[in-house]
C-alpha cells in the first residue's frame, strides 16, 4: 500500500468521508488512492476558494470537518481566503496539500513555493508528511487537530514521492479532546458581578449559539436582566420560532457603541471582546465603554453550554424560561427592494428546518431582526471578511444536509469572487436558492469613503461601479447550468423564491435593487 | 499632506501610472488619494488574481511595473497565484497591501491576518511602512526593487494610519540598478567550451527572447553548431517571419530528454537548467545527461542580449547572420479541431504585430513551431504553472497597449478560475479575442493518472471532468458584457476569428474541441 492509499484509509477511519479538491499533477496519487478506495465523496469546485469555502460550509453544518485536496502553494493560496473564513467560523477543516517530490524540490522548478509558510499564515496545525509510512498518522492527527475544540485548521503538506512511495500504514483514529468544564469559580465570580444588577452584556458565540446554548443564556438573561448579544460576524445560529432571538452587535462602530452604551459588565460566553471591524481615526477598536468590566465566562474551546445552565441555576433562574418572540411579524410587501420590508418577505418565505449562507454585504445589514420569526432555520454567515463566502458555504451546506432547502444570500461584488460555485451546485444537483442583490456597485466602499470625509471622484468611481457593464447573473448562471430568473419588486421575488422553494436543484434570482 | 497622497504622487514621480485594483475599506485614504492626485489610471477587477494577473501582462509588454492595490491578507491571498507566475516571470510589481491601523492589529478583529508572512512567501521584498512620513519613499524603494534586474515582486503594507496621517512626503525616484556585464573571462570560457563542437544547446529566456537577443544567439549558433532552445515557459518572446524560430524544451520528461540527448554542454543565457515540472518515480528532475557540462553565460539579472554578441563575437560570428524560417507555412485548415491544424491555421490568421496570451495547458503544446512563420509578434505565457493566467494577463497586455490586438489562447479548466477578467475586457473596451479551448476535462490530469500507472475511477472522473455540467462560455461572456460565438470547427474559427479581429473591442470564441 503507497503513502496516499494509507492516507485515504486512515481518513476515512477518522470519520472524513467528504473531500472537496481541485487537485493538480502532484496529487495523482492521492486521486488514484481515492479511486481505488470505496467511501470517500469527492467534489469538485472549479477553483480553490470555492472549494475551501464548500469545506466551511459542509463542517459548519455537520461538525464534522471535510479535507480539501489542493495543488501545491499557489492552490492553497487561491483558497486561502475561505480557509480564513473557515478559522474565524472555528469550523474544523483537514487541507492535504500536494507538493513536489522531497528530492525535486531543491531544483526549483516553476511550480516550486513556500508552500510550509504559506500553511503556517491561515493555519492552526501543520505538518508535512516525511515519509509513506508515516502519512497515516499523520492523517489521523490532522482530524485530531481539526476537532481539537472549539474547531481547527489543519493543513497536511503531501510531498508527491511520500505519497507514492510503498510502506504506507493505515492510523487508528486518535483521541479527540472534549470541551473543557469552566471552573464553578469562574462561573460563581461571573454570577456575583451579575447580581449587582448592573448593566451587563452577555456576548455570545460559537457553541453557544446553537438552541440549547440560547435558552441558556436566556435562562442567564431572565434571572440577571442582561443583554444577550451575538458577535457582529455568525458562526452558525439557531433561529426563527421558538428560538431565542438574539441579535448581533452591529456592524457600524457608532451604532455599536451606542448599542453597548451604559454597559458596565461584558460577559464573554465563546466570544471575543467586541471589537470594531476596523480602526478608524479617532474611533476606539473596543466597542464597550473603556470602564466596563470584561469577564469570560466560557473560551471558545470550553462548554459554554454547561457554564451557562451553571450560571442560570448559580443566579436561581428556573429550568425553563419563556422563549421570547422577534418584534416584526413575517409579511409579505411589495415594491422595489428596501433592507426591512426584503428581510420581512423574506422571512413569510423561508422554509422550514432551511439553512441561510448569508454573505450579503451592506444588503444584510437589516436581515436579522425581521426574520426572528420566520420558520426555524440556522444561519450561517460570512465571519472572516474575506468576500465570496456565500455560494460556496451555501454548496457545501447543501452537500452536508441534503434534506435541507438552502437559502443564499449573496452580494454582487462578494458573489462575482466565487461565482464558480453555482457549477458544482448544478453539477451536485443541490437544492439551494441562490439570492443575488445587484446593486452594481461596491456599496460598503462607498459609504466608508463618505466616512473618511473623502468626496468620491472619478478613481473611486472606477473602482466602486459595478454597472459598467452590467453584470447578468442569468447569464452567468445559465452558463454554468444554473436556472436563473430576475426581479425587481419584492412581489415578483416572492414569486420566484416560492417557485424556486417548490423545485429540487440550484436556482439564481438576481434581485436588482 | 497625508501619507496615502504622499505614496500616489511618489509611485507617478517614479513611473507607476496604472493601478490594477480590488480595494477594501482599509484602503480607503489610499483612494481618497487617487481621487485627488491625477495621473494614475485605475482599473478594476472583480477578483484579485484578475488584479495581480494583468498587473503581470502589462509589465510584460511595458517593462514597467504596475501598482496593485489589494485589501489585508486575503485580499493578497485571492491574488497571490498570478503574483507567483510574474515572480517565475522575473516581472516587475508592486503590491500594496493595505491593513489594520497599526493600533487596531493588536485586538485581533476578523480581517486580521499575518500579511508580512503571506507576503514573504510570494515577494522578493517586502516593507510594511511605519509612519506617514516614510511611506513616499517605502513606496520609492518599493518601485526600485521591482525595477532590480530581472525584475522583481516588491510588496509594500499600508497600514490604515499611516495612510491617513498627516506628514506625507513625496519622495524622488531611486536609481535602478542596470543589468550587469558578463565578465570577458566568462565569455571566454564559454566559447572555449563551445569551440570543442560538441553537442551544445544554448538555453535562452528572459531579456534574450526579445528580436535583438535572439539575432545573437542565432550567430552563436551560426559559429558553434549548437542548438538553440527556450525554456519551457516562456515570459515573453518576439515571434513570427523575420524573428528566430526557438522552441521550448517539451514539457514532458522523456521527450525533453530525447531533444537533449548527447547534449555534452548546456549553456544558459538568463535561464535556469533545463527541470523537470513535476518530478516523478524513477525519472530524474534535470533533463540534460547527467554527464554535460553546464555553463552559464548569463544570470538572469546580468545583460545577456551583450554577452551574446561578446561570444558570438569570441566565435568568429558574422555580424549578421540569416534568420532561419520555421517548417511549417501557415495555412487554412478544415475540419475538427486537432493540435497542428489549429496552430497552423491560427498562424495564418494572427494579426501583424498582436500580441498572443497563452494559457492553454494541453490544448496549446503544438502551438509554437507551427507559428514560427505568422505574421510578427509577441507571446507570453503561464510561467509559474499556476493556470489561470491567461485572460488577466491578455488584459493586462492590452491596455499596456492600447494599438495592438491581443489574443488569449484559454484552456477552459484554466478559464474557470479567473473568468472575472473578461468583465474587465468589456469595462475598458480592449481589444482582446479570447479563444477558449473546451475540451471539457482537465486533459493534463487524465494524462498524468494514466502516467502514474492508475486506471481512471470514479473518483477521478468526478474530480477530471467538466462536462457535467457543460461550461456554456457563450453565456458566460455575455453575462460580464463581451460577445461571443461558439465554433466546432477549424474552417467556423477562421470565420469567428477573422471577424473579431476585424472590430474594436473584446470578443470571445469557444472552441468545442
Amino acid at each position: 500500500m503507497n503513502g496516499a492509499e494509507s492516507l485515504v484509509r486512515s481518513l476515512l477511519a477518522s470519520g472524513v468521508d467528504t473531500c472537496f479538491a481541485n487537485p493538480g499533477t502532484s496529487e495523482m496519487h492521492f486521486v488514484a488512492a481515492l479511486d481505488k478506495v470505496a467511501g470517500m465523496r469527492c467534489v469538485l469546485g472549479l477553483a480553490e476558494t470555492v472549494v475551501t469555502g464548500c469545506a466551511d460550509g459542509y463542517a459548519r453544518m455537520t461538525g464534522r470537518p471535510a479535507a480539501t485536496l489542493l495543488h501545491c502553494g499557489p492552490g492553497l493560496a487561491n483558497g486561502t481566503a475561505n480557509v480564513h473564513n473557515a478559522r474565524r467560523a472555528s469550523t474544523p477543516m483537514v487541507n492535504i496539500v500536494g507538493d513536489h517530490a522531497t528530492w525535486h524540490r531543491p531544483h526549483d522548478s516553476p511550480l516550486t513555493y513556500d508552500t510550509e509558510g504559506l500553511a503556517r499564515t491561515v493555519s492552526d496545525w501543520v505538518r508535512s508528511s516525511e515519509s509513506s509510512d508515516r502519512i497515516g498518522v499523520d492523517g489521523a492527527a490532522a482530524v485530531q487537530a481539526a476537532m481539537t475544540p472549539p474547531g481547527r485548521i489543519a493543513t497536511l503538506i503531501l510531498p508527491a514521492d511520500t505519497a507514492w512511495s510503498d510502506g504506507g500504514r493505515v492510523a487508528d483514529p486518535l483521541p479527540v479532546p472534549q470541551r473543557s468544564m469552566v471552573a464553578p469559580d469562574t462561573i460563581r465570580n461571573v454570577a456575583l458581578a451579575l447580581r449587582r444588577r448592573e448593566r451587563a452584556v452577555l456576548v455570545v458565540s460559537g457553541q453557544a449559539l446553537g438552541e440549547e446554548g440560547l435558552e441558556a443564556a436566556q435562562r442567564v438573561a431572565h434571572a440577571s436582566g442582561a443583554m444577550l448579544k451575538t458577535s457582529t460576524q455568525i458562526p452558525r445560529m439557531a433561529r426563527g420560532r421558538g428560538r431565542v432571538p438574539v441579535d448581533r452587535i452591529p456592524y457600524a462602530v457608532d451604532l455599536a457603541m451606542r448599542e453597548l452604551g451604559g454597559v458596565r459588565h461584558v460577559v464573554l460566553v465563546g466570544a471575543r471582546p467586541p471589537t470594531g471591524f476596523f480602526g478608524y481615526p479617532e474611533k476606539p477598536s473596543l466597542l464597550a465603554p473603556s470602564d466596563a468590566e470584561t469577564h469570560v465566562l466560557a473560551r471558545p474551546e470550553e462548554d459554554a453550554v454547561a457554564a451557562l445552565h451553571g450560571l442560570a441555576d448559580e443566579l436561581g433562574a428556573p429550568a425553563r424560561v419563556g422563549i421570547p418572540v422577534g418584534e416584526v411579524e413575517p409579511e409579505l410587501h411589495k415594491g422595489p427592494f428596501e433592507p426591512i420590508a426584503f428581510a420581512t418577505t423574506l422571512a413569510a418565505l423561508l422554509p422550514e428546518n432551511c439553512i441561510v449562507s448569508e454573505d450579503a454585504v451592506t444588503s444584510g445589514r437589516a436581515l436579522l431582526a425581521p426574520t426572528f420569526n420566520a420558520a426555524p432555520h440556522d444561519w450561517i454567515q460570512i465571519t472572516g471578511g474575506a468576500i465570496g463566502q456565500g455560494f460556496p458555504a451555501a454548496t457545501g451546506a447543501a452537500l452536508a444536509c441534503p434534506d435541507r432547502k438552502v437559502v443564499c444570500l449573496q452580494a454582487d461584488g462578494a458573489g462575482m469572487y466565487t461565482l464558480q460555485a453555482l457549477w458544482t451546485q448544478a453539477r451536485e444537483e443541490l437544492d439551494v436558492v441562490n439570492v443575488v442583490f445587484a446593486n452594481r456597485i461596491y456599496k460598503i466602499l462607498h459609504g466608508e469613503l463618505l466616512a473618511v470625509g473623502a468626496r468620491p471622484g472619478v478613481a473611486s468611481n472606477e473602482l466602486f461601479d459595478l454597472a459598467r457593464p452590467e453584470l447578468d447573473w442569468v447569464h452567468l448562471a445559465n452558463g454554468m447550468g444554473v436556472e436563473a430568473a430576475r426581479v425587481d419588486r419584492l412581489e415578483a421575488f416572492a414569486d420566484a423564491f416560492r417557485a424556486a422553494c417548490g423545485r429540487r436543484g440550484p436556482f439564481l434570482i438576481q434581485f436588482d435593487i
